[in-house]
């Protein structure tokens, strides 16, 4: 359960590392979008492992192919489905630990919900988030027709420059900071109550697997400082332009953008796969040691820059089409497009 | 738009400051559970402008009528529909001030939206949480039959101890945490992708007014962590219990529950109604200044506690109640309750 | 579970006739509305009791007040909360029956459900529709901004005519037909797959109590027609309009607005509640007789006509406000109206 | 939009005739089901055209390759995924009439909603259902494991039984009737107010192409019936075991099962694809003439039967599901499999 999101662009997951192929389906992206499988490979390039020097050597063709909703290519307002079949995929590798819990992952968690054992193939793989990847390129394809930009960058690894290589040298792997931008969208999109702009993009961004903590604008140090300090004076440029000084908010104001640029942090733990010596349960129950071999990433902050993205603009997107009935003049301007 | 939370257990708010009344309706409360007035009062008390030393002054009432759902103490399995009334509240007040907008406040970014002028008594009022704690009542009240409790603590103000009582005395506003921690869950309790526990309780959390960050475990700490002293080894008793010697994940992992405590902390900004002159625009577009008069909290963390556990309470009681058929066997087990 | 209706303009009921209150909340209403309580009050009259010559004798204020979501007799885009008191009931009355299971009421299904009684109370009573129709009548104002009317009328009661007058005479109720036509909503509203309009509109007029089938155009009739008789050839009048020379369709297309006339026939079941003695069994599982005495309808077409449209209103509003982000440029169009 | 269909078992449908492929997901799946590709493959038989006598003669392979969600042939609670490759679609038969809208045909009213042509292989194509029929074949599946079964028959063809190969030699196509029958559902499963088991069950017939009308137990005839003679006396056989004496309701009271058969019945017009001249417009808004060569079905019943049982069995798995949580105990007794 729990693999659909979005309320009008509505994007679905599936799909396993140990399975055939994954990817999404996407239901309420508009009709007239200009759309090719070469908008989908770029960023899927950026999600590849072994595209960031860190990254886990495992090789991935990622080549997604269109199953539906594009004709002569552009988007017919059908359900869009992507599929990226997998390839150099070692079960084998995943079986030798299959019967152990390893620390940090969701093999036990997933055991006592499903009451089975789905090691490193399941939907906790990070793989899944080749599917989003997918997806967030369509979304960014559609704001780019607004002139919204969506874009994400490492904003730290660990806590100096060498832990990382010190953490590869020796087994070991680091936490890491992504801070995501988005810019261009006008004021007035989002949801007073339940769904804020800001809780949504919350919940988009915590779904990535490995993420620990989010904050918008001034975010954790806000909980320190004065209304003096945090709140943004408005001011009004004479010609009709009202904006703010500064931008403590990250450009949401109860839950609605407010113009401004939005910015938010992500906290994501160190990969919990490691070859170092590890405590911990078998499936029987029985007290044991695990060390993991194999490709897997050092930091994540890297190859997830892009996953940020596209959550972010799943749920940007989303927004917009809600937003179209805000007023009675918006939806009588959209409804006038009807022919007769 | 937005404002129904949840899937199965589904909580619908209304009401304004400036409005006759504001409540709750809440959609997919299970038949049986005993509920009375006095399960609600308790809660509201907490939220209560008042309450609380440094709290706004204002005086609500804050008595909660059940207008439906209930018989004879029982729920029945319909809609529980529960209403406050608004009184003492001043709508002169709140009209002096209705054609500026406030820095920090929504009132910007809800003109940009609807088009309209709704300052104050809107639905980003503080005031709306009032139906959030009712309904939050009652999912803890469901939570308290499986032997779980959520509880959430001011767990810091500003920077030092005086902050508060300085920007009291200036007509300032600080800024604050919130700590809470969900105990008595089960794992297994979650969804791997979107739906995400941890998601789930992100989105909750910052659908508050004023929040600005949310950390789950050790969060953004994290971030300049090595795996080997984040992930939490697993350990087994013998007798069948499998357990973590330390709770870095916060009680999730993939998503999921792990049996552990659950826990994670809130940043709230500084309220930004404060007494001192702030630089700002009219609806005109004319550069102005505000100076915010009549009660307002100096912290937000004290009052929004109880907001918070409601929030998380209900984001529980939905997880549990789409777990129940993740299984064969659960289905069939609880199916097999049907008489014929 | 299952009380809230709809996707953008999405409608919660609550309340059962032994409680304090009903009502209902609209989430999703767009600012900018002329609304009063005016606008409810003829609809919630024709649904009264006591209304029709043939109605049920039992007297209903139904004065509808509206608690939120609209100030200075505009919508704000906030949830409309409405609600009426319940007077006149007399629990009783249905005390005196609720040990029995009324033939073709849901008292026995209501008890499978959740293990308690609820008879004559419940959800499943006529009340409920109250709601309904006061969110039927935003609805409808809505529609009236676009120039489109929903109207349903009784065309048909028994048989003959005096079948009616019969039933009355001897303790019994008559089953009836209701006609509905909705005129002026432009082609293109809809969704090809699961969410045709008119699934949309057959789960919503399903939904009302009492309704055993609906068709849409030639309907039943159609599965005994030919092609050549049954299509509808589409003529173009040389300006650009394109209509069809006959409506067999009733006015959707593959599940889709064509532009012409909506028309479809709802078959409603003689009311359950007769004086006439009927043979059923009690809640201890007894064999027993009932004559259920009191004001009850011989008929439901005359007061269910306003539910029908209400039902049908709330439906297509949804489906327009769903169908803004069909097309790139209609989001383009609607995102435009925001300032900045 | 609109081709996400369920709350807690969510069926997605994806693909055109002329697009490489089509397929579903399911999200909601429990785990633990034994699943195969032969469960599906039954089922894709009998909706395959060239099955039945009178079907079109285009030939499809429609194997189903699942991608996800199953391990070693059992389901593991993440979606599953299905997909059937397009073979034998002849793009340039669709595309000599493309421009010309197909009397009782979507053609028009989809161009009026997506401003494009997409005639023949579109959303609104008949191939879509195998989508469907996979979907429902999971969906029957997990209803066997409670005792419950689905099965539809063609109960009419025309007006009399000659009608079909009249129709057949003229190049005419004929109306029909499907009964769907559900048994084994314990009295219990259903919803009171929107959600009623038969409004769901009405909506996921209408989304089916070809639908006019839908009717439940007595149907159209309760319009005319007493209720001495429509309602259905409950017995008590004294063992604790509580009958209806009659079924004209259909199983259904009050949105909830009764605990007896369901049965309702569905109207199918005539499949609008005939080899006669008809009168129409086309692309350019010119009047002109169409006579549909090539391989269409005659009548839509037989084929259609396995896609009444699929949708059917969709929803009465999706109602069992959100009747877990009805009451406090089976909650209790469910969440009790959750092993600490």
């Amino acid at each position: 359960m729990g693999s659909i999101f979005g309320t009008i662009f509505r994007v679905t997951t599936f799909g396993e590392s140990h399975g055939p192929a994954l990817g999404c389906v996407i239901d309420g992206c508009p009709a007239g979008l200009v759309l090719s499988p070469g908008d989908i490979t770029a960023d899927m390039q950026r999600r590849r492992p072994g595209y960031s020097p860190h990254a886990s050597k495992r090789r991935e063709a990622d080549e997604v192919e269109i199953l539906s909703g594009v004709l002569d290519g552009i988007t017919t307002g059908a359900p869009i489905a992507m599929m990226v079949r997998n390839q150099d995929h070692n079960p084998a590798e995943y079986t030798e630990i299959a019967r152990t819990f390893r620390p940090g992952h969701a093999d036990y968690s997933y055991f006592a919900k499903y009451g089975l054992l789905d090691t490193g193939g399941g939907r906790a793989s990070g793989r899944e988030t080749a599917a989003r990847v997918a997806a967030g390129a369509v979304a960014k394809k559609i704001l780019r027709e607004f002139g919204i930009t969506v874009a994400a960058h490492v904003s730290s690894i660990g806590r100096r420059a060498e832990d990382l290589e010190d953490c590869i040298a020796c087994g070991d792997s680091i936490g890491s900071e992504v801070m995501c931008k988005i810019n261009g969208l006008k004021a007035g999109v989002g949801a007073p109550v339940f769904d804020k702009l800001s809780a949504d993009l919350a919940k988009a961004v915590h779904s990535i697997g490995g993420v620990k903590g989010v904050e918008f604008g001034t975010g954790f140090a806000a909980a320190t400082m004065r209304a003096s300090k945090n709140n943004d004076a408005f001011v009004a440029d004479g010609g009709g332009k009202i904006s703010k000084t500064t931008n403590n908010a990250g450009g949401i104001l109860g839950g609605i953008s407010d113009g401004d640029e939005i910015y938010f942090r992500v906290a994501f733990k160190p990969p919990p796969s490691i070859a170092m010596a590890q405590q911990t349960v078998n499936a029987d129950g029985k007290n044991t040691q695990i060390a993991i071999k194999g490709r897997h990433d050092p930091v994540l902050a890297p190859r997830a820059c892009v996953v940020v993205e596209a959550m972010a603009a799943c749920v940007v997107v989303d927004h917009i089409f809600r937003s179209l009935s805000d007023r009675m003049e918006s939806v009588k301007l959209a409804y006038s497009l009807y022919s007769q």
